[in-house]
């Protein structure tokens, strides 16, 4: 960041308020991409406990192309069989189940449960290896201004906000989030035992008693991801629209003792007066949602909803009646609340391509479909490399307008799940509820799971008409993410997911996807597509050399890998065109921008299958441009290279042409 | 620690000087099992670059044991397949393979290359996590003192030692191992980009200058593993006993700029005046074992190895003509070597069950096996449990002599396999050394991916007469490794591998091989086996209960899991013995200690096929004892606690009388 002027006024391309999941995703972007940006939260420290927890497939396929998936595999719980307790009418509960998507292999990674805390910590730990950006923590915005008149012009600074850090004690209440019912120091929610190590280091560091002053930020872009009760929003009079239910719910973190035999599996359980959603987590907690209530008794006579009625021995009573007749307590809880569930949603995401929301500030809804911190997440990932690549010169300010349109849509879906999903933990008769359930689920999974993501129509996203399949990549379709598949470097054998290789740098990638390069013609075909692109010798370039690069990070804004589909063993690296194979003077050729859809024998995952899922001739190939959020932008025959240049022209800045060598 | 008193002297039960991978791997199991113990380092900060790189699939599953074997995943290099080019008798090289070893899959990991420097950070990161052991950098031993009287005493200290603190200078001599060709900012060695944001911060932060000074400790143990040069081996007059060969290596970690197709492939390249070994490594980097000259052209006029006259120019002219007709050129080179080949081996491996000795201090080889750092780290491990366990009073010291018996064997095949390998680099005919180069990795692969560790009978491995297999599990063999297998958790249905689930925690576990559960007999064998272990009420307590716990961490030395082979959907987490469901008031049911031996849908490598690869009737079980360091060290039927219990008071220390309820 530039820093602070004398009269305490300073610029920024890029303020995002708010480090929650979405505005951390949002940083990663500008850590990434090397974007003058700040980020700045209210609260003293990060998340440890409680809040969100369940991390969908996507959202896991997210985290390998930044770079930490490995770490939540590690600690996290996974949950892929449902269970379904129903009444027998003879004062017993049974189980139904277990049921399985499936499909739960369509993703390198399996639905898991783990504390938004350590997704914090991992997002913290990506943004720091890539930039000195740091979480400004106690900081609250006080005022805002915004200059309409600078809109349209890229160098302007349209955003004013005045920042202010909160003292000690505003910033770090003492009401803490955890309760204990049985005090023992080993049942602290917030000790060293239950912190990893990492995160109990930034405990013990926290923003001590400072100085509290104010400071005038100018900016070019302005993020809010400042949760359900935004700030960010209200400055820009964009309203929250929807309605609440007629129930409160109780959602405990807690180190069950139950004799219930699916404690720790991803389940429900059924009573005449409700169902409680059952969440198995990491170190033996359990999360429970829990219908508690009907609003009325818990509503004051003004007519508010007053939380304070709502105990955490009534939610435990609540769990001990529909478990009943098996046991329910508990000594430990790591966190807990009461909620009203609601449904709404902001009517627009964006104000003229300079302020956006992500997150809880556009849309709430109950946590119970264990998406909220997805959902949000990806809200964060969508912007952040859009607001990156634009305000470092590389895109066109245009594909802003994307954001709304691709995440509103998603929003209104999640919604939709919601009230489908919520409205059968109150509602229906019990012994039909496990299929009911079953049928939402289903109805929902592959929006809720991310193997779809309804992105529409736009310059970042070419469908043929009537959204046709591509006859060249009839599963590659434009809008959607690239079907993982585990590949083999043509150099050095190793194997990679897709996730992982689609790294999240902030390039477009041209796949080409480059079939049977045993057969002459074929490699031809994929000669005459690479000369197209970059031209025949090393000092001829074309269509790649005509972008802005991003600046202190890559060349090119776009990159270029082929994945091939002949037998590893039967083609060699020096094989294939120039710019698949890049020379550097120092660090020698580029190796990993090859790779191979052949089946591994020391590797099960492995199985030579890639361009069958993609729907993509094994002999002729095709090309498709990935986005660098890893959805698919563009997909063509190799010979398209018109029909290419035209989407990267709606989407990337021509480089000046003084500075273009053609 | 105790602290330093009046006169600098100091009191530890534990000091283990020399902290490359060896002493690492014996300080985790003092912080592990909370052991007062201090680790000191002649060097001012860890090994960055170079050295070592070679991680064969059994240190791999020891690291899943300890806990980071997901950061080596996702930062090594792995290599299976190796190819042997040979002179085509016409001026070319030609390509014999890849060969891949048919045993390639019987681990959960895949031999890997990650340099000693990552390995190093991630032990450390163990040791922190469990403890507050901190290595005391640029700290060397001076004097030693040994007294044997005090041997048989297991509260005396017999040995002093005096370590001093030495100046910055000392610690961190300024010939810095990185060597740079073509000087660029870039190409440096040590530099932010060429680190790891977690190593970076340990660099810039090292001890800086500080007061040298001088403190006597005393010590009830030491381990010494301060490699080749052992100033510890020194102090006990053992010697290293072995013979060099007559040629000169040199190794080089590069970045390569070489048309060589196979120069990011696991190989070798042979010429009639030698063989080179091909290593690719993570970061684009290759390192090269290069067969550089005979010895006597680098003799001086007196008869030593002068290393100087071998310089990195050499070893890269060498590269060159052994490559021809492909090039080979570098701008970054990581760290080089010269070095002479031989193999030396100290005749004994400890002193008086006092002082152990450890890695490249008792055994020195040719680094081209790729072994050498693995077999210091299973020293290291193999050592540490016991000596952890017999200074915390919880194991008999007799158990002490098992480090010799069982590490001396091993360091001798080390050798042999390093003098069959590496005479293949220098002798015998071009044609058919990819032949006799296989032969010998198909001899030595057991042992050398570790798949094998041929750990003698002791009191520690009881074996049947005549070597037999045990009729009950004819594949679980005592002083073997637990052939791996990947389970589903009963309670939860997650799934882990045996490595993980056999953690490293410093417990031996019975593992109960419990069969077929849903059978009312085998329930009723496993529920006798329960019972006589532990009693058949919560205050009663049989076997379990005789021995002393590790204080502070574990009520008892013995971890008791089972593995049945019902399907998992088809028994119950609370059909299974009390034991087997640890209750605790607060923390409730301890769910981890019942896992099911079933195929997973939704997990290729969960193949419910353990049974059958450990050799077990999936009806009947067995009983098996794993030590700390996941060997197996008894087999048998259920009834046999017998037997079990003579297993475990040979092994384990009981409790005084008079704190025993019996």
């Amino acid at each position: 960041m530039e820093s602070a002027k004398d009269n305490g006024e300073s610029k920024t391309d890029v303020l995002i308020i708010g480090a929650g999941p979405s505005g951390l995703m949002a940083a990663y972007w500008m850590a990434r991409c090397g974007i003058n940006a700040r980020i700045v939260d209210k609260r003293g420290t990060k998340v440890f406990t409680g809040q969100a927890d369940g991390l969908r497939m996507r959202t896991l396929e997210l985290f390998d192309s930044i770079g930490f998936q490995h770490r939540v595999q590690q600690e996290g719980h996974v949950a892929v069989e449902a269970n379904f307790w129903v009444p027998d009418g003879k004062g017993n509960l049974i189980r139904q189940g277990p049921h399985c998507s499936s499909k739960a292999n369509e993703s390198p990674f399996r639905n898991m449960l783990l504390n938004q805390g350590r997704i914090e910590r991992f997002l913290l730990d990506s943004i720091q290896a890539h930039s000195d950006l740091q979480v400004e923590r106690g900081v609250i915005a006080e005022t805002f201004e915004y200059d309409e008149k600078m809109e349209d012009d890229p160098n302007g600074y349209p955003i004013t906000v005045k920042l202010r850090t909160l003292s000690d004690e505003e910033a770090n209440p003492s009401s803490l989030r955890v309760t204990e019912t049985n005090h023992t120091a080993a049942a602290r929610g917030v000790a060293r035992g239950n912190l990893l190590l990492d995160d109990w280091n930034e405990l013990v560091t926290r923003s001590r008693a400072k100085e509290t002053k104010s400071e005038i930020v100018k900016a070019k872009y302005l993020i809010g991801c400042d949760g359900a009760h935004s700030w960010t929003r209200k400055q820009v009079n964009i309203p929250l629209e929807g309605s609440t239910t007629d129930h409160v719910w109780g959602v405990i973190d807690v180190v069950p003792i139950s004799d219930f035999p699916d404690i720790r599996r991803l389940g429900t359980v059924t009573h005449a007066s409700g169902t409680i959603l059952v969440i198995p987590r990491e170190r033996n907690m359990v999360r429970l949602y829990v219908p508690v209530q009907t609003i009325e008794a818990v509503t004051t006579s003004e007519g508010r909803f007053d939380r304070s009625k709502i105990t955490l021995e009534i939610i435990k009573q609540r769990v001990q009646v529909i478990f009943a007749p098996y046991t329910f307590d508990f000594q430990v809880c790591d966190w807990w609340a009461a909620y009203q569930i609601g449904q709404r949603i902001a009517p627009t995401f964006s104000k003229g391509n300079r302020i956006f929301l992500a997150g809880d500030a556009v849309h709430t809804h109950s946590p119970k479909v264990g998406l909220g911190m997805n959902m949000s997440m990806q809200d964060g990932f969508n912007i952040g490399w859009k607001v990156a690549l634009v305000a470092s010169g590389v895109a066109q300010p245009s594909i802003l307008g994307t954001y709304d349109a691709e995440r509103h849509r998603l929003a209104e879906m999640l919604l939709d799940f919601d009230r489908h999903w919520s409205g059968l933990f109150t509602e229906g008769d019990e012994e039909s509820k496990p299929q009911n359930m079953i049928k939402v689920v289903e109805l929902f999974e592959d929006f809720a799971d991310g193997r779809k993501s309804f992105y529409g129509a736009s310059e970042l996203v070419w469908k043929l008409e009537n959204d046709r399949d591509q006859p060249a990549a009839r599963h590659l379709t434009p809008g959607e993410r690239f079907p993982p598949v585990k590949l083999r470097m043509q150099a050095d054998g190793n194997l990679r997911w897709t996730t992982r290789l689609l790294e999240s740098d902030g390039r477009f990638r041209v796949v080409i996807l480059a079939g049977d390069m045993r057969e002459a013609t074929q490699k031809d075909r994929v000669l005459a597509l690479t000369q197209s692109l970059s031209g025949s010798d090393e000092n001829e370039s074309l269509v790649l050399d005509h972008y802005t690069p991003i600046v202190g990070h890559f060349d090119s804004a776009i990159d270029v890998i082929a994945i091939h589909s002949a037998p590893w063993t039967e083609v060699e690296f020096f094989d294939f065109p120039k710019i698949l194979r890049p020379f550097d003077p120092v660090r020698g050729w580029n190796y990993d921008k090859i790779w191979c859809d052949d089946a591994c024998i020391w590797n099960k995952d492995c199985d030579g299958k890639g361009y069958e899922r993609w729907g993509v001739d094994r002999m002729r190939g095709a090309m498709v441009v990935v986005r660098p959020d890893q959805y698919i932008g563009w997909v063509g025959e190799l010979e398209e290279v018109d029909e290419l240049t035209r989407y990267l022209d709606g989407v990337l800045i021509r480089k000046a042409a003084n500075n273009c060598p053609h």
